[in-house]
């Protein structure tokens, strides 16, 4: 937990890259036999009869996949949370795609009242194997000072 | 398969309301073990010392659960597709809450393009036994005529 990170190691135009994470129809379908059955997330022929002409992920399951690369590459000592945020999925997640999420800090506003805490805005970017976005969301988070600073 | 809906079964202010649904510590911690594993999300002591001051679901998890009573609920021919959306969670699901999701037609645009479709705007308000708000989304979806109408 070396690189555990406090308000004080972040600024503006910081960027966060994960690791890939490749994406199966097997995946596809479990989450959404749990989160979202519609058929177009569950049946590869029933997909192929509809809007999206083939399986393609819940958008759930992108924003579920892209929050855990999320966790794993900007490791908040405090945590990553939001309350509220904005989220686009312009095209879907295909099985077999690798996606990969990249992380920028747009904005750190220091609180008045709290003085060890900032809000924090960060926009999200999930992109495929090809570089085209699928995902991309931006949230404004609490970020704390390293305690006794 | 009686009840699907095509956009002529639809307007403005019409209300949809799903069935209870009870969240589990257990379904908590596995949602988030695989896809947000944050101490406050996995474990009771860790969360108690965190800014959730106790154990609570990943924000995705609510997500996810709400669009499962949303497809459950509101079963639209053509299925719910959104491209983007604004979400909020104003406070957090813990274990032992029972969420119910309603669902309300905020407006409807007829496409110029194409005339079989419109775009319906709904408002999908989450909320806990107490009747208070875990979370709200509002996404715009395209509605289809019934074929051959």
């Amino acid at each position: 937990m070396s690189q555990r990170l406090y308000l004080e190691n972040l600024h503006v135009g910081q960027r966060f890259v994960s690791n890939p994470r490749q994406v199966t129809a097997e995946e596809i379908k479990a989450f959404a036999a749990e989160f979202d059955p519609q058929p177009f997330h569950l049946d590869e022929d029933a997909a192929k009869r509809s809007l999206f002409k083939g399986l393609a992920a819940s958008g759930w399951h992108t924003a579920a996949m892209s929050m855990r690369m999320l966790v794993d590459c900007v490791p908040l000592a405090d945590g990553l949370v939001g309350a509220e945020l904005q989220l686009a999925w312009p095209k879907p997640t295909r099985p077999g795609m690798t996606l990969q999420l990249s992380s920028e800090v747009l904005d750190i506003v220091h609180s008045r009242s709290k003085p060890n805490m900032a809000i924090v805005t960060v926009r999200n970017e999930t992109r495929d194997q090809d570089g085209e976005l699928v995902q991309v969301f931006t949230v404004k988070m609490p970020v704390f000072k390293r305690p006794g600073e």
